[in-house]
């Protein structure tokens, strides 16, 4: 099957032309949703893959990410979680090209794990569709980590993690980031990571809190007891550990993990994991991505 | 005894006419010792104090808060904690005002809880030991809340939660906190606070993490379940309640606590104490600032 895919997010538009799950050529441009009029992203589209169209007429268009957003092209409204690629298919919203030609948006995921507690994705639900683990617990890292329970090839659960975002405020925004100088020694990573596993332990007074502990690495700076290049890194560390506390609390009892991440992100996370015991096995986000669009249309053109 | 004393932070610098814990006259500036240069400290003070100085020539000045750091007027090294009132005013670094008449900046606390964590305050310890608290729990909220343990009238541990800056982190810098609307509604609060109380509980799977209740908060917003005038107070109730965690779990065994805020922010920490069980009473801290400053002051001329 050849179709057209747009991983369309906010800062930027990457589309592929795939055949059988290969990507046979690529586009990419810094026009994400955030940058662009209601009214200009057909326009968008058809200068960046105009030449996909008209050379492949039968091929299926998908849009995935936050183009299916408030602040897209179109909204195209949360399905709920537990679904599967066949929900996820029904679920998808169409837009016109132009021409008589349509794409198709894939929806995104609101989970609620608990009668007050609310969590959503929006483009993570076709990586882990295209992760290739049907009954596992898959990690996605970024901004906003998804952590996703899969389970007979459905998404059964998930949650959302802010630290990229947070590691960034702390970098850029903050007065605990600010002692910190680059380039940064890695070492701190393993620090920050200890710091967040006595944070969890069964030691109660030892759970001092993320809030103290982020405090206390900006105070071991400034009171000559840390490395100002090593702050970073524990921070990055810190987050990262409390991150996975979490994760692996709320999704118990698994040996290993899928993490779908460029790999130089993806072995902050493997080793995370390391320390709590974990396997981890990494796959790159573009072949999730690709496995994960084919799966949904194989689900829409099947009967 | 009469004697001068100055609080100046960051931003502010306010100054106090003191006779027996009483204060007589006060002045207040916006010189505070980020807008100064090396050099422009004694000018300030003689502008804004010097009346006070002629008037009582053998007054003791006492200079306290961020005026003793690096980005101050002189550095006055972090005392080691534990500390009583007669350590601190030992470690007092003396300032020249002119006319052969000298200031003394009291030293912040450095804390070493475990081998490879550490702490400070600059200021909140003259507070702590104008408690009036000699065995108990200190509470000081603020952009880094400090939880100060008084023992036989000495500062014996403590611990700084960063709630503050990472709430206005939130609210300005964050996709966290963009949707939140005001005026805010204050349910929120306990709402943010019963989050944070299911994060700490012996249900190991509601452990989810303060990272995964943050955009959690968003995503209730965003999917609609949630009003966008909540989302401030709750996470300002879920940051505070995550404190208060971390705090009542690296301090247990207190049944009260005495808080020194203003009455607005107070409430909110008797709230989530209340929440916890735990009773609290409250004290101005301008009245916590001048007795502690006595109490050095005391130290320091006795034998």
């Amino acid at each position: 099957m050849r179709f057209i895919l747009a991983d369309w997010g906010t800062t930027r538009f990457r589309a592929y032309l795939v055949e059988s799950e290969t990507i046979l050529d690529r586009v990419s441009a810094p026009s994400g949703v955030s940058v662009l009029k209601p009214g200009e992203h057909a326009g968008v589209f058809s200068r960046q893959c105009g030449h996909w169209l008209s050379e492949n007429p039968d091929a299926p268009v998908v849009l995935v990410g936050m183009v299916g957003s408030r602040e897209g092209w179109a909204v195209a409204p949360y399905a709920p979680c537990p679904a599967d690629a066949r929900d996820i298919a029904r679920a998808m919203v169409p837009v016109d090209l132009g021409n008589g030609r349509q794409a198709h948006i894939v929806p995104g995921l609101l989970f609620e794990p608990a009668p007050e507690a609310c969590d959503v994705m929006r483009g993570e639900e076709t990586l882990a569709l295209g992760s290739a683990i049907a009954d596992g617990l898959v990690c996605l890292p970024g901004t906003h980590s998804k952590w996703v329970v899969m389970s007979g090839g459905r998404i059964e659960r998930f949650a959302s993690y802010m630290t990229g975002e947070m590691y960034a405020l702390l970098r850029e925004h903050s007065m605990i980031g600010r002692p910190a100088t680059e380039p940064g020694d890695p070492s701190g990573f393993a620090m920050g990571l200890a710091a967040a596993e006595r944070n969890r332990g069964e030691d109660r007074a030892a759970r001092v809190g993320l809030l103290n502990l982020l405090f206390g690495a900006r105070a071991a700076v400034v009171a000559g007891k840390m490395e100002p290049a090593r702050l970073g890194p524990y921070l990055s560390g810190l987050l990262t550990g409390d991150e996975v506390n979490g994760a692996l609390s709320q999704f118990a009892g698994y040996d290993s993990v899928t993490i779908i991440a460029d790999q130089a992100r993806a072995d902050l996370y493997v080793s995370a994991l390391e320390a709590r015991r974990l396997h981890s096995t990494v796959r790159a986000p573009e072949t999730a991505l690709v496995v994960g669009i084919a799966q949904i249309l194989r689900c829409r053109d099947a009967p």
